[in-house]
């Protein structure tokens, strides 16, 4: 079956300047994605008419479709009309449906219709008219060289319409017979990308062509994509995705595309279970991160920042005679910040988490990196050490997550360790 | 002077499919900017051999700089090497210094030098290595066809790494005749950029041509930019600056390009006081923005995130018949969260926040977005109720800021109320 080539041209000085980050390439990518398409290049120029007569001259000469999108609007850097005219040989005119549009858009807004936006109605002869339910701009497309194209406004939310109500349906329609493109997705937390690469490589050797394999790392998570475009290709993806779960097993952090932080509020929702926290080097990333899903509130109650030693005991009882002996970094204080945290929330479950976040305060004995984590209920608190040296954030972010991914095998009873407990096990003069 | 002709490729399915939004061209334009260079295009392609191969052919034809970025990880995906050997008729090898790269980047995680990650130091034969001080994957760079084209890793820590520690340096080195720019930044909170923008023209109508004004949200922050290409513009942009100084007043939070957490903290240093927090709503946001600076322990001992009533209550001494009688969300709990902060601390200055973060929880009284704010000292603690509608995450870092901001100028001793005090007042029934 053939594949529809598309190709996307985006204009705007501002996306070339950097004033502006483009965030309609990803919409129009994942709108055609769930339809079965896909772009295979896009373009980026800024509001410039010769570069962009020759850019859309050869982009339209190697694709089905080509998408441009910005330079619909009032004002005099705003192009795309004017070239396009040029492109296809045909004048400029003023396109009574586009007028009748700016009528009732200036009407409902109790505005004049004026000399700038007057503008935007003023389109290469021959091209039909694509509807915009929201903004002043109409879209407009027509064929040219065998290639179908489609003129889009910048502003999102425009775009996003014009996209769901006519381009869609028009694609469809001019291309009823394409294969068909599906994706899974499975996030993957505590294993890096070049760990599950491997484990494929060594498990899987006879990977099916049909079945593409991508990964997108939005750390500390790392999302295994299967991608199929072809009908047979369904089949083989169902047997690598049941071969990809028992792999991986539990370092598949859901089966949803979730995070994180909302795996594990899920979870506690789904139990009727509580969960608090008691932070030292973290310093409120775990509660930020808890309350930042909807609905938090109905499983978390308490979060202590305790970032002093002071602190930890006056609101954790942890025993200060234990700080000064075996130091705020050890395995008996993060334990008994845990158990701090059970009684004082009475809460079901807690994360303790107590580290050197760095730059400064390492040792030889506990150097920037280290981490004591605590987790579990009033029947078992676990504990364990672990080394994650990297920049303050880095650390941050990645104990962070651990915490959560401990709760959230404590909570699907997983008693199987992770594999970064191997990893990650901090090996120096602490234990 | 003749202009350099700079282009960027872009690699990654994961951009093509609109998994992630491309920010690292902005970041890319935005530091090329300011060394006064620009990008005139820029392609963005999935992991293909053969397109990516056309794209490096062509867009090295036609430029004096090619920046390539992605495609450097450890995975059968990433082709930027293998594919940059094709086009410029080089053998792939492995690089000594990238190995050694490789080997401390792994002992410094206490990980094996695997195959997946060896393959990063399999480059063209004569490529110059470029250090990536973050990552495993180091840069790598060659000239072909009069032009330097320069390899760089898709993760934008890494990315911007090296743009400041090599390439731009490179550049200059190369074109060391360039009509250079230069940028002044002042950050800024509590003014949207329309607000600023009709502050300029109305206050300083005769804004000279030579002094470009730009905006850079980065929200809750606004980064005004000052930009001038001419010597004779710097006089003018001095004059610029200080008029802008007088006309915002306050709301610049730094004369520096720092955050606001950095500011507080780096406050709180100077004048040797310390801070605590007692959040609900925000839900260890505050903490955990003050804690993401280094060296905030000297400042910073305690953070309490009473998601419950109980809590409030229990660690914070809030009077219970006050919560049911007024409701978590009065300006009585929030001055006693902060009375109870300020006690259970022992710490100099406080910030107490509750609100209803939505987007359940409001009511007719208190609809979603209203929060009462208290912040202050043992001599006085101050009371504010706003009204920050929209998105749960929108109202937690507006919130957060908005506690950081005020003890910002609690620390400087500004008594002018914020502009945000009138325009965001919440109006409901609640007071």
């Amino acid at each position: 079956m053939k594949k529809v080539q598309i190709q996307l041209l985006l204009t705007g000085d501002e996306l070339m300047s950097g004033d502006i980050v483009d965030s309609n390439s990803a919409m129009i990518a994942q709108k055609l994605q769930l339809a079965g398409y896909s772009v295979s290049k896009r373009v980026t120029v800024g509001d410039d008419v010769e570069l962009l007569k020759q850019e859309i001259a050869e982009l339209s000469a190697v694709s089905d479709v080509l998408i441009v999108n910005g330079g619909l609007g009032p004002t005099v850097d705003d192009l795309t009309a004017e070239v396009l005219a040029q492109v296809v040989g045909q004048p400029l005119e003023e396109h009574s449906q586009a007028i009748s549009h700016l009528e009732e858009w200036c009407a409902r807004r109790n505005f004049k219709l004026d000399g700038p936006n007057r503008k935007q109605a003023l389109l290469p002869k021959d091209v039909a008219i694509v509807p915009n339910p929201i903004g002043s701009a109409v879209g407009f497309a027509v064929d040219h060289n065998n290639c179908w194209i489609v003129c889009t406004p910048g502003v999102p939310s425009e775009l996003e319409k014009m996209l769901d109500q006519t381009i869609l349906l028009e694609l469809n329609r001019r291309f009823p017979d394409l294969a068909k493109t599906s994706v899974s997705h499975l996030p993957v937390f505590g294993l890096g990308e070049s760990k599950v690469q491997q484990m494929i490589s060594e498990q899987i050797p006879e990977w099916p062509d049909a079945v593409e394999l991508g990964f997108r790392a939005s750390l500390p998570i790392i999302d295994v994509k299967l991608t199929t475009r072809t009908l047979e290709g369904e089949n083989a993806r169902a047997v690598c995705l049941d071969q990809l779960k028992a792999l991986l097993g539990a370092h598949i952090i859901s089966d949803k595309q979730e995070t994180l932080p909302q795996r594990v509020v899920g979870l506690l929702q789904q139990q009727g279970k509580t969960l608090a926290t008691a932070e030292s080097c973290t310093g409120g990333l775990i509660a930020s991160q808890i309350t930042s899903v909807s609905g938090a509130s109905s499983v978390f109650e308490m979060g202590i920042v305790s970032y002093s030693n002071r602190i930890k005991s006056q609101l954790l009882t942890v025993d200060p005679v234990v700080i000064a002996q075996q130091g705020a970094v050890s395995e008996e204080v993060v334990y008994q910040m845990a158990q701090g945290a059970l009684s004082q929330s009475g809460s079901d479950y807690c994360i303790a988490v107590s580290g050197v976040a760095g730059p400064e305060g390492g040792t030889d004995e506990k150097p920037v990196g280290t981490v004591w984590v605590a987790w579990g209920d009033n029947q078992k608190i676990e504990t364990e050490i672990l080394y994650f040296p990297g920049p303050r954030s880095y650390f941050q972010q990645v104990v962070a997550a651990v915490g959560l991914d401990l709760i959230r095998r404590r909570l699907l009873g997983i008693e199987e360790e992770p594999l970064y407990f191997k990893q990650r096990k901090f090996k120096g003069h602490g234990k």
